[in-house]
Parts: C-alpha cells; structure tokens; sequence
C-alpha cells in the first residue's frame, strides 16, 4: 500500500457548508421545498408521485435528513446513548460491560433501536455527554456504573431525558428506575456457604463505597457475620484486579490467620488469588476465596473461583425494556431486582 | 434496596411529545419564537437582553435544542461516531481496540469533539449505523476494522459524510483516507529476524484475508522467505486466540518438523503458544513464536512474545487528525503509513 496521492472521497462536497440542502433536493425532485419538508415530516397530505421523487432526489442529493426537523413530529431519533461512567483504561478490562453492552445492542435492536456508546471518565466527557443530549441525539440515556454524586445524573434530570440505570444510583435510586441483580442477597449466600464450609476467620474486600455493589454486598456480609465482620476484616478494592491484590495483602499482613475471603469481584479475586499464591497460602486448603459475577474469569482463574452468579443478560434486558417504556411514555416504572445463585468450583 | 413504586424521574413529562416545545421558551422568555430561534441559530441581530431571557427559558423549561437547526448555519453536531465492524464479542477480547478508543478520544475532547461507539457486527447494526449517519447525528465517521466489500462503505460514501479508516478498507485505499502501522514491513522484520535465528522451516498464521493486517503481514512474510513461503507452512486465523489455537494445531499436523512460526496478531500468538505447550513442543527451543501488535497480552504470555511493535497510539491520533482534517472541509489528505519495530522478548 503506497503512499499516494488521495482523491478526496467526497470531492468538492466535503465541507459541510457544501452538503446538499433541502433546496437542491426539491430542485432534483422538481417539486416546492414545502413538499420536500411535508415529505420528510411524513406529511399525509403529499402524492405518491412526489413522495418517490423526494425519496428518490434525496438518494440522489445525498442530503442528510435532519431528524429533528423530523422529531418535531416524530418525537423519535431512533437511538439511545449507554454512558459508561469509569476510568477509560477500566471499561475494557472488565468482562461484565461486554455482556451487558452486547445485550442492551441485541435487545435494541429488536425494536430497531441504535445503541451508541459513550465514554464518561472525567469531567470533560461528562460536559460532551450533556451536549450530546441536549442536542437531541438520543431518545433515552442507560446509565452504566454511575457513582453516587456523579453530577451527569442531575444534568440529565434537567434535561427531562428518559434515563434508566443499570445498577441503581445511590442516592438516586426513587429518581433513575434501574434493574440490578439481588447484591445484598447474593453476597449473603456466599457468606453463609463460606460458614457452612467451617471456615471461622472470613475477611471480605469490597468495591468502591460509592457503588451499589459496593456498598450491598458489604451488607451482606454483615448481615450473615454480625458482630464477627470486624473491621480489621474488611477492605476495600475499586473493582480492578491490581486492587484485589494489594487489598489482599493488607488483609493478610494483618490477619495472618483469615480462613476465607468473599471478594466482591470476581476480577478483585483473581488479583487476591495470586497474592495468596505469592504468599504460600494453598486455596482453598489454607484460605477459601469466594468471588462475585459468575463472569468469564471465574472459570479460567487457578483454582476456578467459586462465585455468585449475577444474571447480568437478564439484567441489561431488564434495564433496556424499562428505558423503552419511559421513551414510549409509559411508566412509572419499578426497579427489577434479579435473583443471584451460588456456584460452586474449587476455590471454596 | 426495596422494590418500592418509582415516581417517574420526569414526571408528565416523561413522553416525547409531552416535551417542552420552542412555543413555551418563547412564552417563558416573554419574546417571539421567531427571536427564540434567531438565538438558536446564532443569529447576530437579537438584543443582549432577548439572547439572556432566551438561555434562561431554555433552562427553565428543560427545552432540548434541535441542534441540525443550529447547525443549518453551524454545521456541525459535535461529534464522530466510531464503527467497530466485527462481530461483538470479539470487539471486547481485542486489547488493541481499548489503546485506539482511549486514544480518540483523548483526542477529540481537546477538540471539544465527542466520541460515540457504534458495534456494526451484522447487517441489522450496519443499517442502523446508516440511519444514524444519514439522520445527521455526526458530523464524521471513524472506521475501525473494516473488512473489504463492506456495504457500508459505499452507503457512507453515498451519504457524502467526511469519512477515514483506522488501517486501510482494502478495494478502498484511494477513496477512504486512513492512517496505519506498515504491516507489511513490520512482517518482513519479524520474518528476517526469525530466519538470522537460524530457524529453517517458518510457517505463518496470518489474519482474515479481506484485513490489510492479514493480507500484507502475509506479503511481507513472503517478500523474505520468497518460494520457500510454501503453501503448507500458511495458516489462515480470525484474531481470536481460539484461532491462533486451532491453525498452529493444523500447522504442526501437516509440518511436524517446523521450527518457527511468525503469527500476525500477539493474541492469534497466545492461543498458539497454548497448542505448542499442549504438544510438548518447546518455546523458543523447538518452535520460535514471533507475534504483532506488541499489545498488553505480549508481555503475559508464557514465555513473553517477541513481537512487532505497532504504534496503535499514534495510528489511532493520525487517524482522528484526518477526519478532523475532512470535517473541517481540508483535504483531500495523503494515508499515513508509521514504521513498526521489533520487540524481542523470550518467545523468539
């Protein structure tokens, strides 16, 4: 492949001042610009005749139809924005955004819905994201890992712009429906197994406290241990596995004699399994370690981590029905919490 | 987290047609809707005072600009949209897709540009993609991985919407700009490398041959083995490691005495070097295994990949320096071709 000269692919057209405008469609299409305009705002007074030649001058133009002219009628530009709200270099290290994005796309899509994604990590990406729907771009917005306090969420109220949260919003959970699976519940049934195994010395490293999965399957794990989950026992990781290492760590530098560890992520685990690899603690012989998900790194972690299977298919599907009901102007709508199960491998 | 009854985030306002309309800013601003659509659209002539009351109503009420209304004279929507043609799961197996989309968008946002991501991994999205496009949603379109014949090239050239390619679109190289890493010398570094080792019988697994990746990371393995670049040492992979797997289990099948093989992608690299393993073959001792990309797999292999270092980042920045270049009606612009380098760790 040659370095050669290019001819631009769009000729004398690419500037955008240069786009064919209405005018030249109805010029093609030998008709008034009132016609073209009735044509693209679906206009049942208009004949056939020159509805084809509008349709066909449009094809032939290359004039893009302005959707929002459209809207004023339609009220639909036919997509929705997820906005994922972590750290860039996150977003694609974790295999549960994966699932849940090829879910929401193949569920959309059904209703011939786009799904355009947009990243949120840091302030200037969140003032794009306001834009963006300001601009009329998107139908409804999903919300993905939302902090609590994240100040996109009171920007898109303002907007008036149907919003539905994968994962309820702390704080925000009677203002953004959402759909989650039962955290609370799911790590209550790891902690109970980790105890019905024997095990009497049971450490946990949580996700960030600003998270529902965070904070929830802490409780959890309260709720199971009591008096027993002692602070000493408890730490916290921001989902990534480097955090699950160094959280791993501390715990046993300071309680050498923990016999389990409920790991809130099944990505924090596979960090916590090699620390206690590094130390010469067996798994699950010396230390039982449950993880969180069910994702794909639960089966290819050494030894596979049993875990808590949080239906995140289900989830999105969940999440995307109810964002389709507020953008056809149903609802309210209730939040759908999905029941969790215990699966069980060799890492406890 | 109850179940409990949501009050609707938007209250009455929730359905589309129900949302604010320029009638009511105007009411709220106490000025004409002609004077609201003349701020709108930027127009000079409207008093200090009127512009002020005008922003002000359009917070109050919530209004949702019609932005393809400002930009009739703007002409611009303020974002690209990056289309991703491979099927989905494998978008989010790929290390190399997270390097390029952090780096457009870091990119774009010093621009003030948003970045939105698309998937078109089947004809249902690729329409959608279109519809998008045409409906004036952005105001340029990144190409990632686009494999040769693909439709949507041509409906996108018919929509006149400045366009470039991150790697070249084969059959498309004279009408899609596109910036690139020089695959096919970067193979023919891996390969001469390989045969200084002294290794004899080099087999290759290449990449999809409708990809510039796998068609020339093929020319260049050729270009320096020439008539001993047999048909019998070539395998053909998908990218995926689960490819790089079974054509190295092919490979070894037909040619038991190979001595090296130069795969074109690091993680078509780490699914051969788990079939080596698994037949008890030596790396590097028996089979030397050169890879491409240099990616964040390469340096977690067993052993570690000596590989060709592509610059995904700067690819990725030339790439969004050309569609800016385009959008902003420059052009037409030349096809960025930059150097690749060597990396040598344990494999080879």
């Amino acid at each position: 492949m040659g370095a050669g000269k290019h001819a631009d692919p769009r000729g004398e057209n690419t500037t955008m001042a240069k786009r064919p405008t209405i005018h030249d469609v109805a010029a093609a299409a030998g008709v008034s610009r009132g016609t073209v305009s009735r044509v693209l705002n679906d206009d049942r007074y208009v004949s056939p005749a020159a509805h084809a030649a509008v349709r066909r001058a449009i094809a032939e133009t290359g004039y893009i139809v302005n959707r929002n002219a459209r809207s004023l009628v339609t009220q639909r530009t036919g997509s929705v924005v997820m906005v994922l709200s972590e750290p860039h270099e996150k977003v694609f290290e974790d295999p549960n955004y994966s699932t849940t994005i090829r879910t929401a796309i193949r569920r959309l899509g059904e209703r011939d819905v786009s799904l355009v994604i947009m990243l949120a990590g840091d302030d200037g990406d969140r003032e794009r994201v306001v834009r963006y729907v300001r601009g009329g771009h998107a139908d409804g917005v999903l919300l993905m890992s939302t902090h609590a306090g994240d100040p996109l969420v009171d920007e898109l109220e303002s907007l008036r712009i149907p919003a539905v949260a994968c994962g309820a919003v702390i704080g925000k959970e009677n203002v953004i429906p959402y759909a989650a699976a039962d955290d609370r519940e799911g790590a209550r049934q790891m902690t109970r197994y980790l105890v019905e195994q024997g095990r009497r010395k049971i450490a946990t490293i949580t996700g960030p406290m600003d998270t529902p999965g965070g904070i929830q399957r802490l409780e959890g794990f309260a709720d199971v241990l009591g008096r027993k989950a002692s602070r000493k026992l408890i730490e916290h990781g921001d989902w990534t596995q480097l955090s699950g290492e160094s959280a791993m760590a501390r715990l046993i530098e300071r309680t050498p004699d923990l016999d389990a560890v409920f790991v809130a992520s099944d990505l924090m685990a596979a960090g916590a399994l090699s620390t206690l690899r590094a130390a010469g603690r067996q798994v699950p012989g010396d230390v039982a370690v449950g993880g969180f998900d069910d994702s794909s790194v639960a089966a290819t972690t050494h030894p596979p981590l049993t875990t808590i299977r949080q239906p995140l298919a289900e989830v999105a599907e969940e999440t995307v029905r109810l964002l389709l009901t507020l953008v056809d102007g149903g609802g309210p709508v209730d939040p759908v919490i999905l029941p969790t199960r215990l699966i069980v491998r060799e890492s406890a």
